[in-house]
């Protein structure tokens, strides 16, 4: 809207971005619950149970996948919402990070497929971790390039520097991912709980308590 | 727009949690349709006829899980209209609401490719009103929190207090669907016919009638 | 934005209609491709050609299924854009439109897996063209209750009296679903080429076309 | 927002095609995750890593599809954009542009099928051009039909200069297609790999680069 803006030929409209984002994200959220097999049939309601039981792989498989990108959704939101224009590099990078989210389901469903055998498991649990591990590595990247490119508002100043800290809140988990994705490859039971763990430290909101805390003292 | 809620850094616009909860939503729904197995081919059409007929409880069951994600979908879209802004709180509990919305269809089918066994059924049956019961209260607890949170604008008290009434139609189905997952169990199409009619209930427009009638009043 | 609106509880804003249906029509379009099956793999490129030639009824029904939706999402973003407001009837009405939308592709499948057994084929066309016919109805419905609640604009009374055409368009559209429905289940081919035939005419723009012929009067 | 926008009938607003177009294309770039299947489990983690490296032609064509998707997306986004307002017949040509996305993960999963069968993969690599020609093809007969008609606002000469190159980058892309799917017939992996080259093209951000380029002359 204002006069530099619509001068500048670079400058495309956050809107289709968010749209598009929004719905890739949604879909690969939702298309997850597509790779959870239903038990076959059994004669007693104990022995089902005792199936839907044995499936819980599957089901902390999925959790894990549905945290992880409900927490990329959420940062990536809060990175564009802080942004006054996008370029076109931005948009490229913008698709890679879709690109891996919309992969995401299947390592999912490799993880619940080979929850039963070790040696496959290792497999997929480190290959699972790489691409949670580039998730988050392309959000910072576009963190990265809007900052150096002055995406961001003139007046959302404090926006940039709470994205400063955003990258602080993605930097360990990066470390984490690759320590995760090591210690998965020997135990890979250990490897989904510490992803499950980075999932849901990304998705502590950092800015709220902060803000709580700075309004209480 | 208003001066306080610029200088907030807690505040987050509320078009994307709505551009992808209805992602969500709408894939969940539409989605749905997947379960539904056509059956084998027979060599006249009374036969044919007969074999959809016979596939009455996956329709049922389609058409319950469609009605439940509308009215879910209803309520929430009512919920974030009232809203003035939205905190970080707000966007991880949605979080889990679409979790569970989006975990859905996992259950759905559970009750279609069980349907014809008591014993699995009744298992299925219960696992489904859970889900379903987790939705409801997801709904409630998002609104308890933006009252308590003062989420809602100040131009919107009767909204506000419209909202209290969409929780006296929410609290109803919650125990209904408690005592429908527990009758399910003793007799599952029993648990699912209450199952639609709580959904039916849930999509009555409530608001509209009281409105119509105090017009006509 | 303008003051009875915002004094009236029962209006609700029709970004999130238009968001969800979007997102329905959209999913439910792109799901029917997954109905399309890869033939088994030929020796010879001829061989492997002539097999997807011996497809081509899938083809059609996905084309129709596609150009169906595409039709139906093109009346009725016509119609949305027309309404000042919506109503919580109008929302609930929409929700039935959308679950005969978002069934689709259902019937579309149906149709593909017995489009080589006349016996079932039969059953399927008429199916397939009662759930295309209560499409149309429903979008009929909702233009009816739209002009009856007075959910126009003031100002569109231009476009109130567009959308009594499109009625015209769509009435024609009613009886012809009914005789293709019929001469269907006589010989199913003919009966899905009729549906063809409608939904190319329901996708025809009218109005621009008529626009077109008044400006060279 | 201008006078002779509100009394044109034949004026549609762009946000419901730009909604359901991204939409469309963000589930189609989402679903074609669902062709790829996971290997069978294996006893080592070193046949499970082979098997894994064996996939990669399935890996290459749901690259190139989703490079192609996504740069059609960009192209689309920036095409729209630049336009003031669309007309009926936007959107039925805009409507078959989606046909072909959506239609696009089918002979995608053929390729994946067909991998290593030469006769197969030939006829799927013609196939598969054909349709990313057609996708191509379609959006420059929607860039010519704007200008044609006058669709692109006044204020906006330079965005319509800056459409028209893109234009040249559409056009030797689509002599490129036909030369690829030629030589895709004689060579498969040659065809592909051709694709992807397009895809990458296609993708070049080529206006920030000149616009850079002019910053720095």
């Amino acid at each position: 809207m204002t006069e530099p803006q619509k001068s500048a030929n670079i400058v495309h409209k956050k809107n289709r971005l968010e749209a598009f984002s929004d719905g890739v994200f949604a879909i690969a959220i939702t298309l997850l619950v597509l790779e959870i097999a239903v038990p076959a049939v059994r004669d007693s309601s104990t022995e089902t149970l005792r199936d839907l039981g044995h499936e819980w792989p599957v089901y902390l498989a999925y959790f894990v996948s549905f945290m992880t990108i409900g927490a990329v959704w959420i940062e990536h939101s809060a990175l564009v919402d802080a942004l006054d224009h996008i370029d076109g590099v931005f948009m490229r990078l913008n698709l890679v990070l879709l690109l891996f989210c919309a992969f995401l389901p299947f390592p999912t469903r490799m993880m619940s497929e080979w929850a039963s055998h070790v040696a496959a498991e290792r497999v997929a649990v480190v290959f699972y971790g790489i691409v949670l591990l580039v998730m988050t590595l392309m959000l910072m990247v576009l963190g990265r390039h809007a900052e150096r490119e002055g995406l961001f508002g003139d007046d959302m100043v404090d926006e940039r520097k709470e994205e400063a800290r955003v990258k602080y809140q993605l930097t360990p988990s990066l470390i984490a991912y690759v320590v995760a994705a090591i210690l998965g490859f020997l135990s890979p039971r250990l490897g989904i709980s510490l992803y499950l763990l980075i999932a849901i430290y990304l998705a502590i909101p950092l800015r709220d308590i902060r803000k709580m805390l700075r309004k209480g003292a």
